[in-house]
């Protein structure tokens, strides 16, 4: 993969004898361990977010953890950015379920040498999006850290009945998925490049649009509504990457799914930043991750409604890009239709 | 204070413009900065948990974060006691409220030298405990870190009118305290000591016992609704030393405290203890901190019969150890009645 900025992070995930990367092979070993079929629980671990029963309708129940030199790093990423970007990758989870973000509890480890305003920084940028997205930051903990973790808990609601879980796509279902994808990963691999390239890229206009992908990603709260209502029967968010994502939704339903290349929704500025840096805009828009689009799954004759209402109700386009298919696995199709495995690639957690 | 083992967590909490630790001038300008006034926000930042309304109850949120070299080390450590000390310390915290917890969030952050087998060795010990207190661990995160990170959120429940907050101890209250305290800090003491004095100690059994304290502490769930239904007026657990704490429930009471130091219920195997190490019992059970024992007030006349159910259903001893008075700070009573002020010491998450 023609990806230097990004070598260590996003590239061929080892498929282990479970088929899926290190994190996926780990997690299905602790679900296995931690029975979650309590009275009450009505989705556990493994899907975006948790189902629980909470009085008229169902509390969803997410986290999500941001390490400094795995998720973020310092030199690059604003206290203020890095805020925003906690709280809303866990409301994009709660998007994906279809459901609404209420209240986020908020704990914060950070170095001594860390100064106060800095901290009050990153509590501005949470306040960003909490308010962006009307969560009521609750409560949390802070303790001191070698480096800065962030790890954000948010609850939210969705009606009973409304929920769109992982499981639910149906062989001839059509892949549908919001927004551009790749421009966080290539937001990344800017944010890491030459100053000067940087510098003259935001001058542009591309790269400011590619920086803001990376670290001031958008959660599609309403979109994943509007989603649910029009009868998506599975629906995961885009973190990991397409390919990965995608083949997590498809396991979970127990069907395959065929993507044509073509119809894959490539951030426009991937192709002016392949001019200065040797990025596959392709590459990055099928296993760049971070993108927090919503990739589901609707039946046929649904499509065309859902996506103008997104259209005209959020400004967002909503993609076709593919079908579930009986049986395993994914399919790459190109324009002329010839078809080709494809594996997984994405980001994985885990990777050393 | 003569405790060399814990030098540099536990000690005198440098008292700031705001009269308290960094930590506690920290959260107030978070409080300040994060409104959470939002309907369905029944109580937010800085009580033990977060109160929400969420159907027919009211919804209980806390989190807590263990960092390793800061709560926690891993020479020390095992990966079972370390999950379920992660669990039942935010556990704690719905039960100072006077709550049930029901749901669990569970992030995880572990570098890539750490075995799977120890990964699944911790969530055994989050088993342990979501087993023991009722808790369904329905989701959360892992990721890569160079230092171990636990990152816990839990959700529960309390009836509307029933849940007890920090804030509403008045004069003439009698201050009550559940179980043993500095067991714990004993135990983390012990736990650092030559492997030696260790091996003997627990031999003797009373060794074992602190290890205990320390390494798997356990919430007092059952005590504490028995507290909130026996009409307590405010309730904290001690996890950051019993005067921190108390001095923490005075200061959002607007009140101020008198402790008779003879009635602390200092663990007895502090004072075996004491006899191997150079510790201070009296110092650890005032400022030791992770006991997670409930401490309360309560009118003058309900004292008795609270005392009593806890000892019947739940072989509790609850100890009166002074009352509130009007004001404000803490005030420590010898056995002769003379009276002295009392710093607040303990715990400091932020101290550098």
């Amino acid at each position: 993969m023609v990806n230097p900025s990004l070598g260590e992070e996003i590239g061929p995930v080892p498929v282990g004898p479970a088929g899926g990367p290190r994190e996926d092979e780990l997690l299905a070993t602790l679900r296995r361990l931690l029975s979650d079929d309590a009275p009450g629980v009505r989705l556990g671990l493994g899907d975006d977010a948790a189902l629980v029963d909470m009085g008229a309708h169902l509390g969803v129940l997410t986290a999500d953890m941001l390490v400094e030199g795995v998720h973020f790093d310092l030199a690059t990423t604003s206290a203020r950015d890095l805020g925003y970007k906690a709280v809303a990758v866990n409301v994009s989870d709660v998007a994906a379920m279809g459901g609404s973000p209420r209240y986020g509890l908020v704990s914060l480890g950070v170095p001594a040498a860390v100064d106060a305003s800095w901290v009050v920084e990153l509590y501005g940028g949470i306040r960003d999006a909490a308010t962006e997205y009307a969560v009521s930051i609750v409560g949390g903990d802070t303790s001191r850290s070698d480096r800065v973790v962030l790890s954000v808990a948010v609850t939210g609601e969705v009606a009973r009945g409304r929920a769109v879980t992982r499981a639910g796509a149906r062989p001839a279902d059509r892949i549908v998925v919001t927004g551009w994808l790749g421009g966080a990963a290539g937001g990344l691999a800017l944010s890491r490049a030459d100053p000067h390239v940087v510098a003259q890229a935001v001058g542009w206009g591309w790269g400011h649009e590619l920086l803001g992908a990376h670290f001031r990603p958008a959660a599609r709260v309403g979109e994943g509504q509007a989603l649910a209502g029009g009868g998506a029967t599975a629906m995961i968010d885009v973190s990991d990457g397409l390919t990965l994502d995608l083949w997590r939704l498809c396991r979970e339903s127990g069907v395959g799914a065929a993507v044509r290349l073509a119809d894959v929704p490539v951030h426009p500025a991937l192709f002016e930043l392949a001019g200065v840096l040797e990025v596959e805009p392709l590459e990055l828009a099928l296993s760049g991750g971070e993108d927090y689009e919503l990739l589901a799954t609707l039946p046929a004759p649904a499509v065309k409604d859902v996506a103008s209402g997104l259209r005209d109700r959020f400004g967002t386009t909503l993609m076709e890009i593919g079908e579930i298919r009986a049986g395993e696995g994914l399919t790459a199709m190109d324009r002329d239709g010839n078809e080709r495995p494809m594996e997984p690639k994405g980001w994985d957690h885990l990777a050393g």
